[in-house]
């Protein structure tokens, strides 16, 4: 029914609910959404997080195996509205005051946690004697942790409210402000123009926006959410407010320069304090039909046949425990100050990359300073990193979680 | 970032969270769900229902007016989610059993509410000397009745298991079928090939499957649900079960021929006796979402510039007036057995048309035998009467509405 597109108007209905676009939709989203939730049963079932299942779920119905699924536009906007969502949950269920109490800790980790993983990666690629802008890129890729995944498996286990989940959660938005301006000079740097000026704005304006938001978003939200409470008539006023404020704050980070879900998850920080226990329901209802989307995604991008030959395997393997111990040691290390146990939840909890590894890896495939075989080599770290976690986290926070748990079953499981 | 498209690869990946794609999924939902608010509270203010602003919230943003947003593949998927989860919800919220004892009566309303709109458009068309053809396609895209604008009305004011109510919904299921059929019917023809056995199929597989699924839906699921989560471990078993069922029957419905609509509507009524009252809530999440991109959906397609001549605006408003008045006579007719009272709510209830009468005039247009000005017509026709039936309805069911309202709005408005 598409083909008659070509009516020459600018705004071509869309959206008609008859046609074969439409039955791809629903087509689409029964098979991503089912197989994410058939996957995650099975790895219940067997004793094992059931985010692995969905994230295998992608890999099986996606190009590399079964070729039912391709990424497409689509699919990856619900995938970003996916991740967008859960941040946004899992901000609500913050305290910035509590957040706070974790800062100077968090700061340790973070630095600790980009420096040690960007030496690691780039020591071994020039240790194979590739160029020394290949090896920086590597090296970058390796840096920013994915706070979606630990989220995930934290809430699950209705944990993010430990100690030890703040002080994550406090490192991983400073981690992503440290990984976007790693990731703005390396880009400088293989472009071959450094603008000094430029990057200390993007700087400036990234700590200053998230600075900013966490310091006074909770004030403004007790001030304003009220107000426009009293004066709206119609239904869902706080719902509503909740959800224009997560894209405002979505995209003025991007806009700030900082990713997308950091802004969402300042704006559910924002309004933790503010809004009715309704709103969390509802947003649970979003983030439980979109988050298998992101987690799916993830696995959507893994192409098996990129690893042809033994070597490639092995410098995979080789980049994989890299990303894994160095994260692990040196956000370990960082967070000793409270105590062995947290902090080998803080460093389990920072090991996923994920999206802004694969950006990185991107941009570089695009100037052409990375090869295709250090390209699959990074996609497969930041998917294995995220495969490799949640176990880990769930070891790490072994005994804590049983209580809990059940109670997250009943109702507060993201 | 996405120029570096060029790697060669089937999986680019898509959905990688830094980058300007990202900033404008966040934007154009700041846009269109900040838009669609601000103008249904503006409604809401002066009295008239929210609706009605979320569309012209739509026209507004459009192409046609502010030119902020352009309808295109995402925002078209998000509004086919939208009615989706709007319609599931709706079913979620019927008997199957209260349904069938208004079923003759609404056989009756659906019938009648089909042909005399048909005739009203092609009697109006033929007496302006147009060819037999096109008269033929604007009679059928006056009849298919959009329920989704008045599901969305009834349900804020708490009204939907109201007897007339029921009636609506039975019969925009009938019309949906026959709409189908006339579709099918009408592009055979234009397409100069009638091919009566496979007309036949069609009608046999689509009044099939509606009857099927609305007859013994609701036993099956009494009967699955239960099973499978006391044998499921993961979290919100009924929900996600709830959502593949709604993807399957969305997804079956397109392929037995009928709008992925009524494959939701069914769903949602299979389950209505099963499910508990959580799962209404976390749908209802995502239908305040996702429904207001279902409505300025609507409003986006609307382009004034296609009014240039007073002849146009003349023949649109005659052809809206036909299209309100053929079928809130018909219908009421049709539900006089209801009583008066009934049958005014009933034929106001039927009033919208919407996408498949758009489908229709795009098919038209498409197969070279409607007009650039018969095509606009349809098009203002179908969208003018989602505008013009929500006062009459909330007027048809004045008295009814106050106290049910207040309780809507305390949370079970969708």
């Amino acid at each position: 029914m598409h083909s008659c597109n070509c009516i020459g108007m600018v705004f071509v209905p869309a959206f008609p609910v008859i046609g074969s676009d439409v039955a791809n939709i629903a087509l689409a989203m029964l098979i991503v959404f089912g197989a994410a939730k058939l996957l995650a049963e099975f790895f219940e079932q067997i004793g094992q997080p059931g985010i692995v299942g969905e994230i295998l779920a992608g890999v099986v119905i996606g190009p590399g195996v079964l070729g039912w699924v391709r990424p497409d536009e689509f699919l990856g906007a619900l995938a970003e509205l996916g991740v967008i969502f859960l941040l946004f949950r899992v901000g609500l269920d913050v305290k910035a005051s509590e957040l706070m109490r974790v800062g100077k800790t968090a700061l340790l980790v973070a630095v600790a946690g980009v420096l040690v993983p960007f030496l690691a990666g780039w020591g071994i690629m020039t240790a194979r004697g590739v160029s020394s802008i290949e090896a920086i890129f590597v090296g970058s890729a390796m840096v920013a942790t994915s706070i979606g995944i630990t989220a995930r498996v934290l809430s699950a286990m209705g944990l993010l409210g430990h100690r030890a989940s703040q002080a994550i959660l406090a490192a991983a938005v400073i981690d992503d402000v440290l990984g976007l301006l790693i990731l703005a000079v390396v880009s400088s740097v293989a472009r071959g123009h450094v603008n000094i000026l430029q990057l200390s704005l993007t700087a400036v304006l990234a700590i200053g926006f998230t600075a900013l938001v966490a310091h006074f978003g909770t004030q403004a939200m007790g001030r304003i959410v009220p107000g426009i409470q009293a004066r709206f008539r119609g239904g869902e006023v706080q719902f509503n407010l909740a959800l224009v404020l997560l894209f405002a704050m979505s995209y003025l980070a991007t806009r700030a320069g900082v990713a997308a879900i950091i802004g969402a998850f300042l704006a559910g920080m924002a309004l933790s304090e503010t809004v009715e226990r309704r709103v969390h329901e509802l947003t649970h209802g979003v983030s439980e039909l979109l988050v298998p989307f992101f987690l799916v995604g993830i696995g959507l991008n893994l192409k098996p046949s990129v690893f042809g030959s033994t070597e490639t395997i092995l410098l995979a393997l080789l980049i994989l425990v890299a990303a894994v111990l160095s994260k692990f040691l040196a956000c370990g290390v960082g967070a000793l100050s409270l105590g062995r146990a947290d902090a080998l939840r803080v460093g389990a909890g920072m090991i996923p990359r994920g999206e802004v590894g694969m950006v990185v890896a991107q941009i570089g495939l695009g100037l052409g300073v990375v090869s295709q075989q250090v390209y699959g080599v990074v996609v497969f770290m930041a998917i294995a990193t995220t495969l490799v976690a949640p176990p880990l986290i769930r070891i790490a926070y072994r005994g804590l979680s049983a209580a809990p748990q059940s109670a997250a079953r009943a109702g507060d499981a993201i």
